[in-house]
């Protein structure tokens, strides 16, 4: 299909799906869940042609595995649609109504966005996810996934379109881009006049790539340069523990900790019991002159950092360190690398925790805390869509209220402006 | 000075103003006010050569008028300053705040945006409004004014900047961008990594130009092709009342009415009805075949409308009339062609007001009431910065809190993820 045919399809489903009920998108979203289960092994025999491919292309291990389907996985992504149907539908819901002195009664009423566009890479879950969060919110979805899971997309999205059918729905309340072809992004990148937001999920060449080529309005996602930094006055046991599972839990995600802030009172000492644990799990460290120092230099694994380590988001087993003389240095640090994500202070002292709570600029401030908290499920959204990195709209993990807008609805009786 | 410089003071400057107090913020707000009463002399002799630029350009009397300063004016503009300076700060609001099952608090704090970029045309008094608003919010404010009024601005940012000095704050949390070529404006528009967003006000040519090259998130505001619908069951002076005050109470604005939707049951005897009163206001009469019949082809000021006038933003004393068979129909119609701004059902029908307030997608949506009402003013903000059109971050009138984000700050005491 055409990509204006899409597009126009789309809006169109829009209005349809965005009068739906509760109940009835509920039952929609289970009936998909059933379908993705009843329908496994046609999406494994689909996936099996991207695993080939994908194997032909040379693709690394990690990425195969984060594409491979199995019934297990299948299992596991319908679920993620039943979770969806039974979390609290925010449509509809008047947020104020206040009376004006002049008799109109106006109050703002949650809506959905309209039409969601959705551009990723090779993880098929996310076509799956992305419908389940748009379809509950009212909104059409248009999903461009990436070369890599085409097979994968095609059979999830029959699968999907078939279901909305059998409910009587339009399948256009759920489209894929076939085309994987730059061109074809880059003109559905600006089709405002029936796409009312993308959201790019992906790394930072994908993401910088949407930015720089939208007109329609994006919601940037993702990439994270997340700070911890640790105060004279932290807790060493609390410092190492939150450093090591911020650092290792999981290695390649946007809010992993990249780099350590250290104050100078304590770098000498901090630094090799952190550097003890860190190491364990095989954790380079990459310190400026006086964190490389009392690492103990000539230690294997260890180096000396330089400017372009401060802005990396290694998304491996690499963290820097950098020296700082107070809190305020903390914080003009950060805000000068950081890439508004997520970043923590470990420290013992009221007012330290509280200036950098206030000062640091980033989306998810914590004291004394993994910068791995920030997540949809773990703030008790009960889904996720992305983490938000920009300022507009939503910021910081993203759930149902960022797929919404609110209109104003004004009850009158005849007023007109004098 | 270099646009870059201005972006990365701007910058600079973004970090002292978000730290400042309500009353810290409040007393240069009305020193600023001061400052421009005390200047008015000399404001006015840079306007007057913007004024003398203008006629050597031929600028119609209206634009004339519009970019004119005079002592009264510039009262009222110093009047504005002390406005915002009486309004509730939002910054520092913490909206929620809840314990996770693990223990982590989790909340969301309001704060500025950072860096806002203002792109405008000749009006100078948007020049202050956009300061005090942006500063009220913590914000720093980087100005691109249009070259019509670009000595009325000069002066006006000195003034505002000397203030700022005087206070012991930093001049950057306003400035404004001297060049005035399209070049200096393109560049502008994509300093991603200073500015955070941009919101042009103007006409739908400068909004498009804005939309199309921005990398920054841009807030779209402004073109408004409002319409009336005149339900069957409408009582016919209640809706030819707000029908001549949406449409020529002020002419040229977003929220004036542009277009009639009329149930065909009653085009026949509403349409003379209205015809009159809009008649005696001078408003060309553009109707369907069936309201052009109903109007009395032969009159004057009467004419058959085009498929061009369904989407035109006349700005002008014009209004094109459709006639439909159903609330539905007028529904389709107005989704298809508005622009997303204000639009009115008068009608004394139960759910044919709430089908069209739930099923017409716009910012603001009337029952029994003039669409002129979209207004910060008028909904109770205090302020305006402008009106969104768009659906992500603030939609219709946007006051302070449309100039502010929000960031999760979570407190713990250890946690880590599982």
């Amino acid at each position: 299909m055409e990509l204006l045919e899409i597009c126009k399809n789309a809006k169109e489903a829009s209005y349809v799906v965005g009068k739906l009920g509760t109940d009835e998108k509920n039952r929609t979203l289970l009936a998909a869940a059933d379908a993705l289960t009843a329908n496994a092994r046609m999406i494994m025999e689909a996936n099996a042609k991207d695993i080939e491919n994908g194997r032909k292309n040379n693709m690394p291990e990690a990425l195969i595995d984060r594409l491979l389907l199995n019934e297990a996985r299948i299992e596991q992504i319908a679920l993620g649609l039943r979770q969806v149907a039974s979390l609290e539908d925010p449509i509809g819901e008047v947020l104020s109504m206040k009376r004006r002195p002049n008799g109109l009664m106006i109050g703002q009423k949650r809506v959905p966005l309209g039409v969601v566009g959705m551009i990723y890479e090779a993880r098929p879950n996310v076509t799956v996810d992305a419908f389940g969060l748009c379809f509950k919110t009212g909104n059409a979805v248009i999903l461009k996934g990436g070369s890599d899971a085409i097979c994968s997309n095609i059979a999830i999205v029959s699968i999907l379109q078939q279901t909305l059918e059998r409910q009587g729905l339009a399948r256009a309340a759920v489209s894929l881009i076939e085309a994987t072809d730059r061109e074809t992004a880059a003109a559905f990148m600006k089709m405002n006049e029936y796409v009312d937001v993308l959201i790019p999920r992906g790394g930072a060449g994908l993401i910088r790539a949407v930015v720089n080529q939208a007109t329609i309005p994006v919601i940037e996602t993702g990439t994270g340069n997340c700070h911890i930094y640790v105060d004279e006055s932290a807790d060493f046991d609390m410092a190492r523990d939150i450093i090591v599972n911020a650092k290792t839990q999981r290695i390649g995600v946007c809010n992993a900790c990249e780099s350590l802030v250290i104050h100078e009172a304590i770098v000498d000492t901090f630094v090799p019991y952190v550097l003890k644990a860190l190491r364990q799990k095989n954790v380079e460290f990459r310190g400026d002159a006086a964190a490389f120092a009392a690492a103990g230099a000539a230690l294997e694994g260890v180096k000396e950092a330089d400017e372009s380590d401060w802005g990396a988001e290694y998304l491996d087993y690499i963290i820097s360190a950098k020296t700082v003389g107070s809190v305020e240095e903390a914080i003009a640090h950060i805000n000068r690398y950081n890439t508004g994500h997520s970043e923590a202070i470990i420290t013992k002292d009221y007012a330290n925790a509280e200036k950098f709570l206030n000062e640091v600029d980033a989306a998810c401030v914590y004291v004394n805390a993994s910068t791995r908290f920030s997540d949809g499920f773990e703030f008790g959204f009960g889904a996720e869509i992305g983490i938000s990195t920009q300022k507009l709209h939503a910021r910081g993990p993203m759930g149902l209220l960022a797929l919404t807008s609110t209109k104003y609805i004004i009850y009158g009786n005849g007023q007109v402006r004098p």
